[in-house]
């Protein structure tokens, strides 16, 4: 239950307190607008909207660069590890401030991927520049319509997140990756590595996101008293492998963008190879076991940093209850499809940020020292 | 001016305090070592002793990983830097944990790199052998003789380190940092994208490097006086550019391994995408400025951190005076050719946390938590 006050900025915020936390609460529309009007139920098919790229510039492409920055730059990960895993092409994630700079190799074989909420970002139409330039297929992902990205770019695919206010994205980056989920399997049908079975399966798990969001969504109280109880931790590392690694980078910038906190991401097999060695009582270590194959491993790295004295909040697929046994606190998430994951995954870690920077009284949408877009470099 | 009192265990530090500052002085005979037989006076070429690798196998080369676990890891970011920029040959580099489980893409003409100390490390041989199976050719770079690493891999390239005893690695970093230098070279090379007359240049570049890395250790007194300043700081940076990307990242660790201190690497262009809203008047930015191609770019970063109130350290070349303009405190290190500026931008790194940890009261040689190899997952 929301107070509505009706003044002229409450009603903007819908009576939420913040527009972050708005936003939030969006995104299950924001799923489904960016994910149905590409699946559409009379046609086995996904249907992007401007794409020109056809199967016969896809067979001759024999690398993808995935650039961006910021949050956005974690849909890279997201999107390498599913477009190697799923069409097996191989995939490069890069910042687009280094990438930028170094002379990286391409040519008209190479694909780019740019994802961007505002279309403007200084580093990431750089990128897009250098890609033209070479001769490379560019994609865009991006939100603001007409914003140079999306004139500049080949081809648009549009994220359907509608305006987003708050600094720290939160409904941007949940469209960005379902931006990215549905690339990724349109490239794998293009090229005949998945079949018209495997992607009627794919299309019903899409089509039950928006409803997963929402029970995410519902245990915002529940995740509010999580965030109460450790919001004196200083010292937090979030940890995961595979998709899970691109979830624990997300969550570590929003606890650093808006609660202040250093908050560090770490693959979870690096730990013992020296960050472990600044575990302590007080550490919080924020464990994500949502990629199912790799969940015994991660588990086995949560089980090191709890024996060192470390308070352990795992997130988890909702069957997974022996995880109680190990961490202090689970937040479970619904079960799907392991492509997918890493949206439902996310989703706590908002609420939890957002809770935190709320209960330090930060100002949770506009964070000192940041910008919306980063127009300049 | 060392203390030596003749007790056994002094006698095996030579009369340093520890094994880490013995090993920290040892790095100008590590770096000649590693260097001088693979470069010798009359032949103009690299011979690098046990590498099977042909150029018609190169030649067929379309895809180079580097793959390894901790700081060997980032001996990769150099060796991807580097290649890419002077063989033009794609590089992915990437941490053991992470690769070994996510199906990389690999076949005969995938090349791969391996790096560890121990030639033990479970991840990395792990991923050795995945590579093996696809039937791509791997090359080994090794400290320890007739290790696991060093029997498996089709070629090694010894660092010839001598055993390294604290668990926190220095000489046994530089070293491999060599090799990378070295491999690097020879691959431009056996492809003919090196001219005899640019690696004259480069070896004599590579000849100077003992001497300039003594340089760098002359300063140690004011590096200790520096760490003895920042010993009170909890919020610790680290920035760089392309190959100070790398230096960031390994500086970073060190802090962590032996002094226990929150330290996160952040590519430089990144920080104002959100992890710049952390820095308040008691944070610690150590500014990486010694890849002079992006020197513009990443002193404009540090006075965007400096105007927030942070404290900045720099590393910089020995004739960029300015720099101390912005800067609170500078570390110069000598000029040398833009390839191996991260060996030497590197080792105030390690006298720095050095120092630190002492002042902490840390155990240097064996800190809390970590071992030496890591031979289990």
């Amino acid at each position: 239950v929301f107070n509505v006050t009706w003044d002229i900025k409450a009603a903007q915020k819908d009576g939420y307190d913040h527009y972050m936390l708005k936003e939030i609460f969006e995104q299950p529309k924001v799923v489904k607008d960016t994910l149905a009007p590409r699946l559409p139920m009379d046609q086995d098919d996904i249907v992007l909207d401007n794409i020109t790229l056809t199967k016969e510039v896809l067979e001759k492409i024999n690398k993808i660069y995935i650039v961006a920055c910021g949050t956005a730059s974690y849909t890279g990960l997201v999107g390498k590890y599913l477009i190697e895993r799923v069409a097996r092409i191989p995939v490069v994630a890069e910042v687009a401030s280094e990438f930028r700079y170094r002379d990286p190799i391409m040519d008209e074989n190479t694909l780019m991927i740019v994802v961007s909420q505002s279309g403007e970002t200084a580093d990431t139409l750089a990128a897009l520049r250098l890609a033209k330039q070479a001769g490379a297929h560019v994609i865009g992902i991006v939100n603001v319509v007409g914003s140079t990205i999306s004139r500049d770019a080949d081809d648009v695919l549009y994220t359907l997140a509608g305006p987003e206010i708050a600094v720290a994205s939160t409904k941007a980056y949940s469209a960005q990756l379902c931006a990215m989920y549905l690339l990724s399997i349109k490239i794998a049908m293009e090229l005949g590595k998945l079949s018209k079975d495997a992607f009627i399966e794919l299309r019903k798990e899409l089509y039950l996101l928006p409803e997963k969001v929402s029970q995410v969504l519902s245990q915002v109280d529940d995740i509010k008293a999580l965030a109460d109880k450790y919001i004196n931790s200083k010292n937090v590392f979030y940890i995961g492998r595979g998709l899970d690694f691109a979830v624990s980078m997300e969550g570590a910038l929003k606890l650093k963008e808006i609660a202040y906190l250093h908050a560090e991401p770490y693959a979870a097999g690096e730990l013992k190879h020296g960050p472990i060695a600044l575990i302590e009582d007080n550490s919080l270590l924020v464990g994500l076991t949502a990629h199912e194959e790799l969940y015994d491993k991660t588990v086995s790295n949560i089980k090191e940093v709890k024996a060192r004295g470390a308070n352990v909040l795992a997130i988890a697929l909702e069957d997974n209850k022996d995880i109680s046994k190990i961490a202090d606190d689970v937040i479970y998430v619904p079960r799907t499809h392991w492509m997918f994951t890493s949206l439902l995954a996310n989703i706590p870690q908002q609420i939890f940020a957002y809770y935190i920077s709320v209960g330090l009284g930060h100002d949770v949408d506009k964070p000192r020292n940041l910008a919306k877009s980063v127009t300049v470099e």
